[in-house]
């Protein structure tokens, strides 16, 4: 507690009779900036009050960093002193906001004015009182200097007694007294920082897949020149950004084989997680996939076809990675000599060195992986899958996520945790742009409105911007195994509908490649381990949902936000539905979430947030399904068969009377 | 946000891998502590993570406020990274305490070590590993130097490797390193204060008077004497604090009459809340009510009865203060020369001038109404009741409550402001010790177990102890209008049982006055106005059951406190249980909310907080009642009828099997 001595106290403190509390949105007391995106709101509440009964007047000031002046917006009490305002960010990069309170004497007087002079009360020296107030305002400049001067001279003037109580009473003089900077005695709040990133950050659509994968010929790994190939097909079904596991070369020292066996038989090709061998590391490219002439071009391609390639950052080592002779310094070293690799005992994985966090040349350290990173984006790269980060140091994130937004404030980083939420939250409180979620196991209608509230209807909006992946190449959830083309579209719906970001991995997705290793949530013969060959070129019932709700993602913006979520009561637990709205965009989704059987049963409107009332009639177009309803009630029947029909997705439109 | 630059950066920073989040209990960052009494336990709870999978420790760690060694309580792991230990603060001032978490690497090499050993591999390197801890560990000073030393010894001779496999997998070693205080790259939070003050700013039970109503001859108006004479009866009805409005001199102008008139008749004597005229201010007493020698034998012979006289401070002034001529800057003074009294436009209060804090002269102004406290502590006064304080400045009450704390410590406040309840909290936060509550209005049972929950189960039990008041000179409430004895015995019993404070404004509650003015919550003929004269002598039944249910808050440590309230579950709304514990003492009040009628219904007994399980058989004595029940049931029939039981207040025995 802030000790207060009379000798210290600054006449300002001593006299700033407004209190401002719990400003919001805030993390973790301002630790750590909210983040927005070009465009979007921040909606700022406080406690605010004052001793007594005088008139408060409150503010919300903000501004660009950097930028000297602060824009203004008043605060709007709504109700138990919580007091309200909203700013729009317009560019990337930091803002700051705060909120100033203060007793405003002026408008005190003018509210009292009123009542007595309505109360028939002699107003002579009421008019003194208010006279001494405009002879200070004036001394601010603004645009009503003549009419204040000429209010002043009417109150100077008793004879204008009457006159002068008219003019004090007008809408004008009101105007001029709320609008006046002349703030005695103010309070203002800490100040706060909103972080704005470019809009990707919140809204993209993801396609990974393993580019050994992509040879046409079952007889070679695919290289970066046989992706090229496949980016017309995946740029086709409407995704933007492709994101490839480690492209460096791989280790070969206790190199993983087919199915994670821990001895590989000669010529299998290991887990490009286990990174770096005598050929090079994180800045090197697996010569197998082609040299950094094919990977640029590859970039540039890519880019012509509005798709952003993303690569892995797995800041770990195999065995034969040239840091390890290097930069010994940067391992765990065991008294017998040999390098400590990753275990969780008994279990041992010799093929991965994690870096040791904590050694004395952590600068160094710092400063190398940092490089990594840059060298990428001398190479075109502005989006990076990070592996594991919770493996790594808070504190190593937060500078490194700091550094990039100085210097490279484009640069998004997606963090593959799917560990303890408090764990997850943290990285993207130190800046992570996106990160992975438990959507991946959250299945029932039930689970997913939790979750969807948990993500959207907490402060966890504020920095934690979810990516839905249905599966990587680490996990096939139970819930895919084995199964045809409905239960993985009701997860993609899910994925593409409930968050501006998902991301699938493919070609088994849309595939229905789904055979797990018995009894547990992994491929058969996975990727990891192996080059599998696919048929790229077939298309699938899949490619036309896919490309079909890309492309209602695209033109709707309502789907290019994920907090805009608001859940929609049906009277069952197999229908599920959900509204988002930007600005007049305004979507219904409707899903069965059986597979199986078809159901039906009703969806309740948000007719509040249509701003419409029952009996209006209001237009859905079905984006999914080429058909048009129309609605006049609050509750609506909904009949949906996994035979022909999934789900609804209606654009909706009102008619105005 | 923390500009992380790697220049900067201490080891100690870079290196600290375990995170500390959300520290509780805290209020609002840390900027005021929390509150105690000696005895009170403070329940610390954090988020703590680190990255990685490496064994984490944490430590509450806490010290009183001036001593240099910090304690240490281990913290333990509930459930989703959510940590937990507590600690008993003793002596009354300032304590503080902060949270530890670092990785502890000998703990993750211990666990991992067990798990080798078990697995049959070969353990030479380990066993060295761990020499290398013992060896660091070993720098510490501690009890175990011998043990350690031949550990060493014992690790470091290849002969006896099973032997020491044995040693590093016992008992003694893992307590050893639990209790080491090697920490590498510890993380700390900041640090949280708690404010401990005497047990009477939790546990008081009020009874206030207007003194010159203590008169026994209704020719004359009281005076100290007479009420020294009364003293005894209040003490008997076991009170422990007795509440005088304003004892100071009267204003003469504009003096209030009978019934809040706003001409005074000549001889009226015009309310005490109008303070000061020619003959002194706030350090004066009337000369009607006696002299300051009088005044101290009041004080004296209260103290004899275990009674603590309270006096009111109401910082406000009539037009005839003292301080209106000697000290003009400290008022507002309106163009024509006169002085501003306090208004609610068009309602004027002539009589009363506020303070204008906001003047040039507030350091002045600040010192001398502190000095008015230390002259009534002078006087031998510790309680002020606070007349209106949040009509003054919050940052003035700050000051004020801190130099008192320092120079006063044992020094009590009570907050009387029925005002909006944020402002409220902050008074209390700014440090009062007491608050007087919504309490007067919560009636039915889920209004009071609703206020109950916001009391006692959010983050205001930290700072806010609420103080009961059924009525008060200024609030008569509809609830207690013209009606007789069970309806203001609810009230009571309500106020005395639910909170460890509580007062009654007297003798008209327990003689049953209770004619409001009509439509009004407010006292017909009120005291505040004109002197009354009282019954004192007369016992009525209200004697009896304040004396008993004082008597029971005394010898029932679960009353001594507001926060260990658990409410009951009952089958019907108009009977309300709720259970208190401290310690072996355990009471169950159930009570009949209907002043009329009997009313039956069953209450659940709470089986886990009492550690029994259906079955075993309890004895519940009712200390009101005195007749003694036993249960064996999780539900209870219950039967009340305000005829002639309003209440059980049962204190529970368990039979140990």
């Amino acid at each position: 507690m802030h000790l207060l001595t009379l000798r210290r106290m600054k006449n300002s403190e001593a006299k700033s009779r407004a209190v401002i509390e719990q400003v919001s949105p805030v993390i973790d007391g301002g630790l750590f900036p909210i983040k927005r995106i070009p465009g979007e709101w921040v909606n700022v509440e406080a406690d605010i009050f004052g001793d007594g009964h005088d008139y408060l007047s409150a503010r919300l000031q903000y501004r660009k960093e950097g930028t000297k002046k602060w824009k203004e917006v008043p605060m709007v009490h709504q109700a138990n002193d919580r007091w309200k305002a909203a700013f729009r960010v317009e560019d990337t990069g930091f803002y700051e906001y705060a909120v100033l309170a203060w007793i405003d004497h002026g408008i005190t007087w003018l509210n009292g004015f009123m009542k007595k002079a309505a109360a028939g009360e002699p107003m002579e020296v009421e008019l003194q009182i208010g006279l001494k107030f405009l002879e200070r305002m004036a001394e601010e400049k603004g645009s009503e200097q003549k009419f204040i001067r000429d209010t002043i001279a009417l109150l100077r003037d008793s004879d204008h007694y009457q006159d002068a109580i008219q003019v004090v009473m007008g809408e004008r003089l009101r105007e001029f007294f709320e609008s006046n900077k002349l703030r005695e005695n103010l309070s203002v709040s800490q100040s706060f920082q909103v972080l704005v990133e470019r809009k990707k950050a919140l809204f993209s659509a993801w396609y990974e897949f393993f580019p050994r994968a992509s040879s046409p010929d079952p007889g070679r790994a695919g290289t970066f020149r046989d992706c090229e190939k496949i980016l017309p097909l995946i740029a086709g079904m409407g995704f933007d950004t492709v994101y490839f596991p480690p492209i460096h070369p791989i280790g070969n020292s206790f190199r993983k084989g087919k199915n994670n066996s821990t001895t590989a038989m000669p010529g299998e090709p290991g887990s490009p997680w286990a990174i770096g061998n005598s050929e090079g590391g994180h800045k090197s490219i697996n010569p197998e996939l082609g040299n950094f002439k094919d990977f640029e071009k590859l970039v540039n391609s890519a880019e012509k076809l509005g798709i952003e390639i993303a690569i892995d950052l797995a800041y770990q080592c195999s065995p034969d990675h040239p840091y390890v002779k290097d930069h010994p310094q940067w391992f765990r070293w065991r008294p017998d000599g040999t390098v400590q690799y990753a275990e969780n005992p008994p279990k041992k994985y010799q093929d991965v060195l994690p870096i040791h966090f904590e050694n004395d040349d952590w600068k160094n350290l710092w400063e190398e992986l940092k490089s990594i990173v840059e060298f990428w984006i001398g190479k075109g790269i502005r989006i990076f899958r990070v592996d594991n980060p919770h493996t790594k140091p808070f504190v190593f994130w937060q500078w490194l996520m700091a550094e990039m937004r100085r210097d490279y404030p484009e640069v998004i980083f997606l963090s593959e945790a799917f560990t303890r939420p408090k764990i997850m939250a943290r990285l993207a409180k130190v800046g992570f742009q996106q990160s992975y979620t438990y959507f991946t196991w959250r299945e029932n209608k039930q689970e997913l409105e939790q979750y969807m509230h948990e993500l959207c209807g907490t402060v966890s909006r504020e920095y934690f911007r979810p990516n839905f992946w249905p599966n990587t190449p680490d996990i096939l959830p139970y819930y895919l195994q084995n199964t045809g083309y409905t239960q993985s579209a009701i997860r993609f719906i899910l994925a593409s509908t409930l968050s501006s970001s998902y991301g699938l991995y493919g070609p088994v997705f849309e595939l229905l490649e789904n055979e797990p290793m018995p009894g547990k949530e992994e491929y058969l013969d996975s990727e990891k381990y192996e080059v599998r060959h696919w048929d790229w070129q077939t298309k699938t019932p899949f490619h036309n949902l896919i490309k079909r709700i890309n492309l209602i993602r695209k033109e709707n913006e309502a789907f290019q936000n994920t907090f805009n979520y608001q859940p929609c009561q049906t009277n069952q637990d197999q229908l599920m539905a959900y509204f988002k709205t930007s600005g007049t965009n305004m979507i219904l989704v409707v899903l069965n979430l059986d597979p199986v059987h078809k159901q039906n049963g009703w969806v309740q409107l948000p007719l509040k947030e249509l701003r419409v009332e029952e009996g209006q009639v209001i237009e859905l177009e079905d984006l999914l399904n080429d058909k048009t309803y129309h609605w006049n009630k609050e509750w609506n029947y909904i009949e949906l068969d996994p035979a022909h029909t999934l789900a609804h997705i209606f654009r909706i439109q009102l008619y105005h009377r």
